[in-house]
């Protein structure tokens, strides 16, 4: 949707056609790509083109190449990793305390959101995730992961088609947050995430609003304890 | 800092060193990366691996590499045009109305943020560019791209180091915004753009908050409207 200015050269080109393509023939995450010899038809391209479009593409995550099977639409297409490029913000102290600003204004009106839309399936995932994160906490394993997956799982049940696109690279600091609070907030993590699967199961909006707020500031107010000493 | 799972091959491998090398280096945007024969002695690798990962670095807008001058970094690293893939969601009037839902969700409270943060410079330019999309509206001009640079000064003025790369992504959508309402929102549009700037230059972060709210629900109300019918 943003246009880069510059020049494009003849793999990039190629690349957009068959971005083009995808979204034409409305083939989904999963599906099998047209072969070499058809897209160069199609696409009126040389093997060696196609070939090198097809490697940028696989860097941009839209397509994954199985060496010998084919090429096949990514799971979530142009969903690349650390899309914001976050990697290249040095101070990692004012990262965490920003990614936390940002979470704090989206993810207590995204549980709100999950209340209001989530489903049975989607309740089931929460649930058992926030079960899962609970145990770990327990067996004082990581629980970084499945801390990880159990905001998506509420992102998800937003049904709010940008939310699940968005929390996962927010949420790429949750790593970030583990490592700066160590092991400090089991209890309240405990707690605050029960509260949130226990609001959403019960579709109450408010209480998994507030629920969040609670999760999130026991975490600012850790953060900004630690970062001034 | 997301981690894909899939085995990487010797040009991704080769790719995350210079990342590596990049901030170890803390080589900023715009600066000159070693020449290859130094990169060759350094990450231990031949020259057509590191041809084809700086490939890979430049499909990412990592590196930005100018024929018979070398190779650099890139201007906003890591950014790649179109990170969250909105390309690949197809129902576009879903898309319009979520993506406004985000942007009701963060803008008013950057907004804010932007008035208490904003120094002259930061006010220079959002009152420049409030008067350029003005200008552009009232002489039925295209008032898009100045429209999303307003924006993303507001971001930029919040001084919170996640939002600038955030609200850009956001804001890729203000076309599909303008496409949609037509020329319908002038008059709204240039009121509420003005009472943002003036809320940011005053510092007052209630009434900026409370302006860019007003901008966006109207944008949502006549939105609601359009799609209804």
């Amino acid at each position: 949707m943003m246009n880069l200015k510059e020049e494009k050269n003849l793999p990039s080109k190629i690349s957009e056609d068959i971005i083009a393509l995808i979204l034409e023939e409305k083939l989904q995450p999963g599906d099998r790509l047209p072969n070499e010899s058809i897209l160069c038809d199609r696409l009126n391209a040389g093997r060696s083109s196609i070939r090198e479009a097809m490697k940028l593409l696989a860097s941009r995550n839209i397509v994954t190449i199985r060496q010998g099977s084919g090429t096949y639409v990514a799971s979530t297409p142009g969903m690349v990793e650390d899309p914001l490029g976050f990697t290249f913000i040095v101070d990692k102290k004012k990262l965490v305390q920003d990614l936390l600003e940002v979470r704090i204004l989206l993810e207590p009106s995204i549980a709100s959101m999950a209340a209001v839309h989530a489903d049975d399936e989607d309740i089931k995932k929460i649930t058992a995730l926030c079960d899962e994160v609970e145990n770990l906490l327990n067996e004082k394993k990581d629980h970084t992961q499945k801390d990880i997956e159990f905001h998506n799982a509420i992102a998800m049940s937003s049904k709010n088609v940008v939310i699940p696109r968005l929390i996962p690279v927010i949420n790429s600091s949750i790593p970030l947050f583990v490592e700066s609070t160590g092991n400090r907030l089991h209890a309240e993590t405990i707690e605050t995430h029960r509260e949130i699967a226990d609001a959403i199961a019960c579709h109450d909006p408010i209480r998994a609003q507030d629920a969040m707020y609670l999760h999130l500031i026991y975490n600012r107010k850790l953060i900004h304890n630690l970062f001034k000493s």
